[in-house]
């Protein structure tokens, strides 16, 4: 592990939800930039002290001296959105897998060096849009394929949250800190850290290709940097229509991710903190709660579900199913064999439209909310 | 009455709301161009065949020349748009008070002239915004008033229907007919039928101007001429953003008005289908559902429930409010007092702000989806 | 009118429905036992002073004697539960349609006398167990009948409020003070107010009927002479199970009258707070959510339907389906027709069967909550 | 780990909570009484084929020989009801730690005999009623404690399941086949799998010790020997009164465990299936929904709390919050100090308490739902 020292939040979740099924085991880490954080965070984690690095250049050329038995079957990223591109570059081109936190990278033109750098090394990269893996997204993502919304027209994406309606950068907040600092997390700041989850959702659950966008951006805290605050009109290729607004100064809001898409013959409604149910709707039928555990989902919600109906799922089993899905393809690498055909984790190709989405959404702010297009390259 | 025919719905609403309290009685009316219809229309309601009229134009006349004591103390108009103007005009200047439909008029040029009318006739003139009468909604905007909720930052207002999802309007369905024809209906289909209304009820709460807004229309079904879909950025005087979205395309949904006002000390949401609640959210208190009917609400909230807490109010009250105001306005008119100074319910202000909210928006949407200003004149 | 002078709740309610649908006019009344309460009520509500009573004895007397076309189609009692029978026995005699508020009377022998006399005097007489009146819980019962449910084997209702959660009755609250009085109120005070609704509510939809209970009934505040909970296990003719519990001590609960039906093949759930929705349960299948005013629901849900989907109604226009049946009934023996065949609303009957439960359940609670019998006479 | 072979439920779920934290590891097993069965298990689990055993006598023989540094802290019992006994019995009065799923044993009886071996051999046992490890439920119990609700009058708690409505259990459902076999269950089949833990809730949170209850048992689908559905009237010492209804032929309910407890100042009320959530109520005070992960709650929730508010825990973590006091007081024994005075799991003496709730419950119903004494020893 790359990151997740004292004081971070996502590494300590991704410790938890790599093991959750008991197909893998941290023996190893750079925990933090700072050594001395790093060799306590190995302490607490009650690793090998030689496995413990102070910086991730020596920890790719001692681990790479590993004998076979001993040799890390992945890495993962966990460190601030600077720290993830040069990172994921060493390893993988040192021949490790690597599964990475979103977003990709600190800009698009790392996002790109990165894909080049994964096809030319072979190796499995995962990117962990952790959201895609609650079932009922993937049950959602099904009856989109299935046909049954009919052709969509109509998407609402949502992701407001709350926990910077003031300053929190400046209090010593380790999260809100870097965050907040463009050097660290790129162009944007509610884009990237959630902007980025909303756009990848939408296009998980709809296949939906976006063709421009009109964003207004606005940085309500003062002093503030970035933009605090996003609202996106979309325009999907072949016609569809979006609106995706993030928040992260909608005061009381949680994590309350969201999202409506509307076919012209159905309808369909996912609330992240409700994540064990999917609403969808009829012009003459009545609404139905799809429960996640039921005999009547498809076999892609019955694969990534673990505990029988009414027994609530939550964030870490979300994101504990990406982790199922890397396996498989580092499995299948690790062993020589092709990856399965079936794989279902977001990759390094979600990850330049990720960057491209916060790029794209940038420029359009910054010309004062006019409609820019969206390129694919 | 004027309007409200066989086949018609909201003139029948008119009817019950507005003799709910005890406090008005249907005398006359004229309420359908067609004169059987309201020859018929007005045998159903058991009315009085010499106050059945044929025509506005010839109502107007009959009922001036009414002794005082059979004078109708004021008069409904529940026609499509494009009848609205023409007979509040006639009716204003032959000394009527006037309870109108919304939108005001056919057109913002219509409104101004309406509005010119009724500050010569100085006859009281309501506007029917009928979910600004809801109890909640006004608790809404006290808690706005009172500054609970800090300095407004976002406002998201969506009013999402799905009963145009196909083409309704070709199949002799009266209400969907006119509402889809431009002559009838205005420049806006969506926007007219209930994108005003979003307008009206954030503008209600929360007293922020419109300074400019960015509307993408979209017409997803086929053959019809107007948009049915209207996704909108809003930016108002004095810093705050605005997220509104109206849809008649959004299949599955029925009327599910909301609204979101979060400051930089709190936030609200109130659902119009759950009119009974108000939602209240706090940085670092447990959020707060406000129920109607308690002790702890507002004198105005109190002044406009009819029932105790638990017993559900709903539309046909809410509805019933805004009558509850017109007839304070309209007895202050008859015994020729001052109108009271606490009068709550839409003008012809609130109607010429709607018109210019639809033109704008079409406006914008004509344009592309360009940025345009809000003019208030 | 009898009652429902100023500071009583339900006269007003019952004012309020009566006329909504445009079918009845209120003339007369006496509402109050205090004269001059009955005449300021009489003034507020613009009556003829010479129609308003202090006596209901002395307006049988005068109502008896107005010409054919000036006589009353029915009367309506409102009064507190000890005064129900001796008017309802005086106008039926008198030859007058009569609608009550529940429960039918002061005890069961006073209940089966006044089935005596509606079956003798042939007169109309209609129960207001107003929430029968829900376009869903019609909804819910047509399942019922239907099969879809299959054959019944639980019901779980509930009636908690917490109004009374402190000794409300001995500070002037007018409500509460009769209520918690057993001359006024009768045997049961939670029982009588509100556990009757309780157990019409599932009898209505399910069609069971009460074996034998089990009633625990506690008074939980101090100084209260009846009992403020009840907890009653219910077995049904049939081998259908039920619990039944009602409560006015339970704080912070409002009007939460709900219910839930299993049967072997699917389930129901109807919370009067929430009345537009009726949820369906399966054990295969997706939750459905029924909503009001929707093209799928059967042909009575849509008879009772005032307005579109999606635009609620509550509890008054649930109280006014009562009424319009009653109207249907009243015309019918005016006219000197027979009764309409599917005539939809409580009776006599029903009076007696909820008089029964009142008395039984006390019966079982003083013997410390020992089943017994439900009698049938 | 004994017990949690190929085909169980529970046994998984153990699994995968007890290393959620990283603090312990699955080294050894007798996962089935079937030695095939439990070697195949041991396979899959990737465990050293010399520490999995085809009875948990052998393991016992085996594991006590173990070397210091291999010998397993603790054993977790997973196995149908009737065989938690016999291996808490052995490997207690073998030296080990013992985790056992709920109910304590297959009767009152032995759980008395298990409690005496407890106290005898001073070993951990932890019985992992796991749903008092939700935190929301700490948080509720910390109200209840701090006086915020008053004294308590009412509790009403259910746990409608609907998973048996048909008879499962004959068609090789290897977990409804011994669960509805009183050789293997107890006395009890929906009393013992889900009323203890209703029980076991209702008395986490309230602290409240049942006196007497009325226990009406049903069996619903026919050729079942057991109960498949309870309705209890309940009667604590200290005056509250309670319903406690449980049930497996609920059809369409999942595993709706949830409380509602009223105090005479506030009450609150949690719902298993949102399990984030507490919603507590005042008599003259908005609702208040209180939601894990936030600053106002007390200090045991953030204890108990992994991942930031918005952020859905569920089931999992919940039980793994059983598991992190059980391995507190593990680590304690192991190395020689005293238990931590605060400890928070489910005890044999909660064991003890649940298995006398059945067999009372059983004795009521076999009575015909008399009253019966809850008698404490």
């Amino acid at each position: 592990m790359i990151g997740g020292g004292r004081g971070a939040f996502i590494g300590a979740v991704h410790r938890i939800v790599a093991i959750m099924d008991g197909k893998a085991e941290l023996v190893a880490g750079c925990f933090s930039a700072d050594p001395e954080n790093s060799r306590l965070t190995g302490q607490d984690l009650l690793l090998d002290p030689s496995r413990v690095y102070g910086a991730y250049t020596e920890m790719v050329r001692a681990e790479s001296r590993q004998p076979a038995l001993r040799r890390l079957d992945f890495v993962v990223i966990v460190t601030p959105n600077h720290e993830h591109f040069p990172p994921a570059k060493l390893f993988l081109e040192a021949g490790f897998n690597v599964v990475c936190d979103k977003p990709a990278t600190l800009n698009l033109a790392e996002a790109k060096k990165l894909r080049d750098i994964v096809r030319k090394t072979k190796k499995v990269f995962v990117l962990t849009h952790n959201y895609t893996g609650n079932v009922m997204v993937k049950q959602a993502r099904e009856l989109v394929q299935s046909g049954r919304l009919g052709k969509i027209r109509k998407v609402v994406v949502e992701y407001p949250q709350g926990w910077l309606w003031q300053r929190l950068e400046t209090t010593g907040h380790k999260q809100a800190s870097w965050r907040a600092d463009p050097k660290k997390t790129g162009a944007g700041c509610c884009l990237g850290d959630i902007g980025t989850h909303a756009e990848n959702l939408a296009r998980y659950i709809t296949g939906l290709r976006i063709e421009s966008l009109c964003a207004d951006l606005t940085t309500f805290v003062s002093g503030r940097v970035l933009e605090d605050d996003a609202n996106i009109l979309v325009r999907y290729h072949g016609g569809a229509k979006g609106v995706l607004h993030a928040s992260q100064i909608s005061i009381g809001e949680e994590n309350n991710l969201n999202i409506r898409v509307y076919g012209d013959q159905a309808a369909l409604e996912w609330q992240q903190e409700h994540p064990n149910e999917l609403i969808v709707k009829y012009p003459d039928k009545p609404r139905e709660i799809w429960r996640r555990g039921n005999s009547y989902l498809g076999a892609t919600a019955k694969k990534f579900t673990r505990i029988p109906f009414g027994h609530p799922e939550g964030y870490l089993e979300a994101f504990a199913n990406v982790y199922l899905e890397a396996f498989r393809a580092i499995e299948a690498e690790i062993e020589g064999k092709p990856p399965p055909q079936d794989l279902d984790f977001p990759t390094i190709e979600d990850g330049v439209i990720g960057m491209t989405f916060i790029e794209t959404a940038v420029k359009s702010g910054q010309a004062g909310a006019k409609w820019a297009k969206f390129p694919y390259a």
